[in-house]
């Protein structure tokens, strides 16, 4: 399949990539920044652009992957009659792109890309919605074509796993974000958490996290969290963290 | 080294494990409940024990290892006098030993341990207090013989590593429950957070969890947060922790 990448931040990265590995063509890649249209351009064998009246209309399959508030503004711009349009997001609705064209989609792959790791797209799970069933038959060829865990969600569905997403992911990293600034107010390193993070991320997809808590909420070891809160009363927003999240792990277990 | 380990749970069975490993003699365990000292004393080859009166003075070495509030309890039980006596918790003091023994000592292993898994002790931070040097270089050795992370901490810095801790692993498995049970409620799998949950934990120790962040919280991306709280809003302990722990996001990025 011939296909245009709108976006060259991680997404567009890491989703490029698993594409052309698996065999489709990327045409062209967009970016506003011309030096990362040109950086991924080149790992991808393709053209760069940085303006969209040169948007090569021949591709078949044109994906946006842009920021949230990007989507709806490049949608102002776009017309596409006919192609097929998807964006990235979990949080956009596939209306936003309408004005694009009649042929739309989404494809959300849910997990989190960063410039400095490679991903491994086979089993990234990967939500689908597409404007009508023959849309979606594509979508599905081209999203199993990378991923073997590809599912069908509309977008409130997609909503609800992004919700779920923040929680497991932005909600956990801030939790190791805390731990690290506590360390660093003692001069102690954040290196020494490391074996911890990862055997608790472990522990938890390999059981359910429901069933492998520990600590003293869970064991509702009253002195240990008295003590905790007040080492940590000279960082109000840290305590009322603690207690708050104390507080939910023990409603959990009532 | 002759050791004696003072409890079955998982903290005794992995250090338990470790320290044979590395060729260590572990002598008895004991644990009130005579199956589990069975259990673990059969895997290390040692005499299990379920009355203190039983337990050999012949050992160099004593091991507590168990929970925080049964450590004060074993240690008005036990009289040791002249052997090394030491336990393995973040929080409990070395002074609550003090009738036990003079020779004392903390060995805490900064590690979450579930019966489900394995662990290799060696990248493992272990955190040593003792009551005088000549105790502490035998810990120490003790220490590096089963993992490259040893360092001195007394209670007060213990206590600092243990706070983190929670952030760093029970609070962020909380994070993991709790988006495992909203999922849940829309009767969709665990499973599909998986890859997410590895991913984000492998980000943040390649890199430092503060420079990874990512979600609508820190890209201050309003319509969404407001989208989301009010998508929980049949849920209003959710919707409390997922506004306060935005909040303490955005107030790290101010």
């Amino acid at each position: 399949m011939n296909i245009s990448i709108i976006g060259a931040g991680n997404v567009a990265v890491h989703l490029g990539a698993a594409l052309q590995h698996a065999g489709h063509r990327i045409i062209q890649v967009y970016s506003r920044t011309a030096d990362h249209a040109n950086v991924l351009a080149l790992k991808l064998n393709a053209q760069a652009i940085s303006n969209l009246i040169d948007l090569d209309k021949n591709a078949e399959f044109y994906i946006i992957a842009l920021k949230d508030d990007a989507i709806a503004e490049i949608a102002g711009l776009l017309r596409l009659p006919g192609k097929i349009v998807v964006h990235t997001s979990g949080s956009v609705s596939m209306q936003s792109l309408e004005t694009v064209s009649e042929r739309l989609g989404v494809f959300y792959p849910l997990q989190t890309f960063s410039k400095q790791r490679d991903i491994d797209f086979k089993n990234i799970p990967i939500f689908l919605e597409a404007s009508d069933e023959s849309v979606y038959e594509i979508l599905e060829s081209l999203a199993e074509s990378i991923s073997g865990q590809v599912f069908e969600a509309d977008s409130g569905r997609r909503k609800i796993l992004h919700i779920a997403a923040v929680f497991a992911s932005n909600f956990s990293n801030h939790m190791y974000h805390l731990a690290e600034d506590y360390l660093s107010k003692y001069n102690l390193p954040f290196d020494i958490l490391k074996p911890l993070i990862l055997e608790t991320s472990m522990k938890a997809v390999e059981n359910r996290p429901s069933e492998v808590q520990t600590g003293p909420a869970v064991r509702r070891d009253q002195s240990i969290l008295e003590e905790h809160l007040h080492m940590l009363s000279e960082d109000p927003d840290l305590a009322h963290l603690y207690k708050e999240i104390s507080k939910s792990i023990q409603a959990k277990k009532a």
